[in-house]
């Protein structure tokens, strides 16, 4: 069992380290060498846990939108209104790209293998997930029935992108937090059926917070890094 | 002066040739060797126009900006009404997106590029001049006066820069066009000072066309490849 679980830490530590490399140089930049050295562990290793640089970058990604994918699964379950989901969904995973190199390394891998002809299984879902909120705001009476579900949805996802994108060129992603409010603040008169000042504003300020459970450390999974 | 327009010709070669390796494979990726075949020309012509990769990324860059500013200008100097600026600089800039290499590797390598602490001087830029236009359509009663321009322009571009990024990754870009107009729908209603519908839909519509010239060209510097 020891064993087995320093194998599992091992592993883990060359998805880090792979993930650190892929994050500075992209897929071409990063050399497997890089990878051991900057993961603290040995070509062996390396070789024992993955079979080459793509099956690193697959798994990367994957674990990026499983980290993804579980915060707005959890977010759902929050009970909050549809507009606060979509705001607390955007924070959340702002705050996972600043904490966690698994997820910025994902991010950027997700780009770089863009040009190919198959759509980015990601964004596929990242943008199925936020329609479905959508359509819920809708059923609500929140989010105005002229609004387009799917075209929405592709719009939030693809102005957060951009948002922190040009947060990263910027400031290195310091006032990512802010940009995103600006973001609200510029989309939710178009969408949002009320247009009470103090309702919108506490729309914008909605944020999802990660349950703590009796240890008193945090409900999450995410391997930050801040 | 027919060797100095060879020497002309050849080096735009080599600039197109790395544009679409650095597009392709990224600044890392590219190798000089594959932009020496890539372009159809010999690694001594490559080594008389650049010193280094180094250099050819930054003249794409360079020369990426100089296409994207020109358009511009252009646009500001059309007459039309700040918001219709606003939404055909976005449109003219997917169309160069759309139609040049240099411009589409130019914004890869810059996205790149951006982990240093250095701000990228283009997007510094584009929102220097988006501020500009946002100003004039305040002044003009066109835009909101409680819409605050460094912020809004940073919005437009970066909702603009991850829109055509997520188009590219869903459709390889054929939707762009319709994805910024769907921006401007849901961006529109929270600055502009009309709610008329038809005024609404007009300022979406608007689309820069370049001047036609004597001979029937168009007056375009851009280097095309459609």
């Amino acid at each position: 069992m020891a064993r087995q679980a320093r194998a599992v830490a091992t592993r883990q530590q060359i998805i880090t380290g792979a993930a650190r490399m892929f994050e500075q140089s992209g897929f071409e930049g990063a050399s497997l060498g890089d990878i051991v050295d900057g993961s603290g562990t040995t070509k062996g290793a390396l070789y024992f846990h993955f079979r080459s640089k793509d099956e690193l970058a697959r798994v990367v990604i994957e674990e990026q939108h499983r980290t993804s994918i579980e915060s707005v699964r959890s977010v759902a379950e929050s009970g909050a209104s549809a507009l606060r989901q979509l705001v607390m969904v955007c924070h959340e995973m702002a705050r996972q790209i600043l904490d966690d190199p698994v997820v910025r390394a994902g991010m950027r891998l997700t780009l770089e293998f863009s040009g190919s002809s198959e759509p980015a299984q990601p964004y596929v879902e990242w943008i199925a997930t936020a329609q479905a909120i959508v359509e819920h705001g809708i059923e609500q009476g929140e989010i105005a029935d002229t609004v387009d579900p799917a075209t929405l949805a592709r719009f939030v996802i693809g102005s957060f992108t951009g948002v922190q994108l040009v947060s990263q060129v910027l400031t290195l992603r310091a006032d990512i937090e802010q940009r995103i409010d600006d973001m609200w603040e510029y989309l939710l008169p178009a969408i949002a059926t009320t247009d009470d000042a103090a309702e919108l504003a506490a729309i914008r300020a909605a944020r999802w917070k990660a349950p703590v459970d009796a240890t008193g450390a945090a409900d999450d999974t995410s391997t930050g890094d801040a």
